[in-house]
């Protein structure tokens, strides 16, 4: 994913009170080299990140985007981000973006150069890749061990289990795992056989013509996307919920889409080598509904 | 840590016929940026590591340390590194180091910027932090579950447990939860109870005069500290093994240690709030050994 625009600046605390939120923030050509080796997102992932889809130059979900920053900011004990300078930030980067299409806007703030004591951070600029393919004709997913059984996030805090770090090594794995095995994509479950999360992605299903996603207890990331859908389906007046769901249970579901803020609503196809159920209506209507405006 | 020096270079393949091994090696002041947003460390700490310790300008390890890059390498699916290419990478940044006291030698290999398909390669230099407290006075660790049985890492390999990746979030996440409890490290226990390592260490303990150190099946690195320290001890005619141990046994030792590339030997002095048993002369013996040169 080339990347077409690149904005740093040094994040100011909540409660900063300079009123030139945009004093420190530079643009930059993406390719040329703007991160120290010392900095920690560098040496140790050591930091968080959002990743939101742009529709010609409107950022999707800012908000939902901004707040889930924060909440991993603070699962990871990084200083409160200044909402309003990543607003001004993300305003000084849209532009950037053509006047048509999909882009993706990424949110990086890290914990800063070793020994510095202070956060960096970045928003980058990049256009977004073809997903086409996968919205209209699905994607073959393979179910993978996350190792952890789904307890153990609340009882231990320090595995970062609901934050979006930058530490994201093992999703990049699990992805090439599942490519190993002539799928396209990854669907995590518990060691105790539930379904959490794609390597990048939430998942939905349908049951009796309910929509279910897993409970972010279990230690997922809680979906922009999937509560965009969620809060849509409950415009129609569909019932949705938050569950416990089994490996079986995904595979014999009315329907089943891996949603996330760039490949939006992808169905899942084919499920460890078998066929699942789809809707081809309503995959249309979710991609149709996520790549309007939105919040 | 503050760096001292830095050098970039481009990973060539292992049978690159190229002579010219330093071809693209560039030194820089490391306050200067680098590294490209882009570059997938910064992005996902999506890249292999290793961190030595240096004695004046002699690099230690360096054989191991080249052979776990190789093996953390393998495990990510990155290009095997040429290893006369790092070794001719070190050897321009050792020369950088003051001629007496303790340094560290960073290497860090990236999957690259994303979208070019090629890896990116540093080795840094920093003054080492002062370790003499820590190696003659001890420190206090407590127990935290790594959220995995002692199982998981052979039958889920994407979960990346024996490679040293630069996705360290949860390393650094579980130094903080210590400290937070009053102690100076962590030591992991898998949730079935097993010792696993600390983040940034290998645990060595003493029972009835063995040395012993949790297996690498686990899921844990296989520590280059740890092994020298078991070659030293086989040299003494100390019997050495590797072993399944629980909490209760390592609480219970004769003695134990935190063993490490730049710390080296820390004893542990308290486990979970409670005082455990320690050998000063064997800690500072094997300090002597860690700080004469090897390799």
């Amino acid at each position: 994913m080339a990347l077409r625009h690149a904005l740093a600046f040094d994040p100011i605390a909540v409660d900063d009170p300079r009123s030139d939120l945009a004093g420190t923030m530079r643009s930059f050509d993406p390719r040329s080299p703007i991160v120290q080796i010392g900095d920690l997102s560098a040496q140790r992932g050591d930091g968080v990140f959002e990743s939101l889809g742009m529709v010609g130059r409107h950022a999707q979900e800012v908000s939902a985007h901004l707040a889930r920053l924060a909440h991993s900011a603070a699962l990871c004990d990084l200083p409160e981000p200044n909402l309003a300078q990543w607003r001004e930030a993300i305003s000084r980067v849209v532009v950037h973006a053509p006047e048509t299409g999909e882009s993706v806007l990424k949110l990086i703030l890290s914990r800063g150069v070793d020994g510095a004591g202070a956060p960096t951070a970045w928003v980058t600029l990049a256009d977004a890749p073809d997903s086409t393919a996968a919205r209209e004709h699905g994607i073959r997913v393979v179910t993978l061990d996350r190792g952890y059984t789904a307890d153990v996030p609340e009882r231990a805090p320090w595995l970062l289990l609901g934050a979006k770090t930058l530490s994201y090594a093992v999703n990049m794995a699990a992805i090439r795992e599942a490519r190993r095995r002539g799928a396209d994509d990854a669907v995590f479950l518990s060691s105790d056989g539930y379904v959490l999360e794609a390597p990048t992605a939430s998942v939905i299903l349908r049951r009796d013509g309910r929509y279910l996603t897993p409970e972010p207890a279990a230690g997922i990331l809680h979906g922009t996307t999937q509560r965009s859908i969620f809060s849509y389906l409950g415009s129609l007046g569909v019932d949705t919920a938050y569950a416990r769901i089994t490996r079986d249970e995904l595979r014999s579901a009315d329907a089943a889409w891996v949603v996330s803020s760039i490949r939006l609503a992808a169905p899942i196809v084919q499920i460890d080598g078998e066929e699942t159920a789809r809707d081809a209506a309503m995959t249309a209507s979710l991609n149709r509904y996520l790549l309007s405006p939105r919040d």
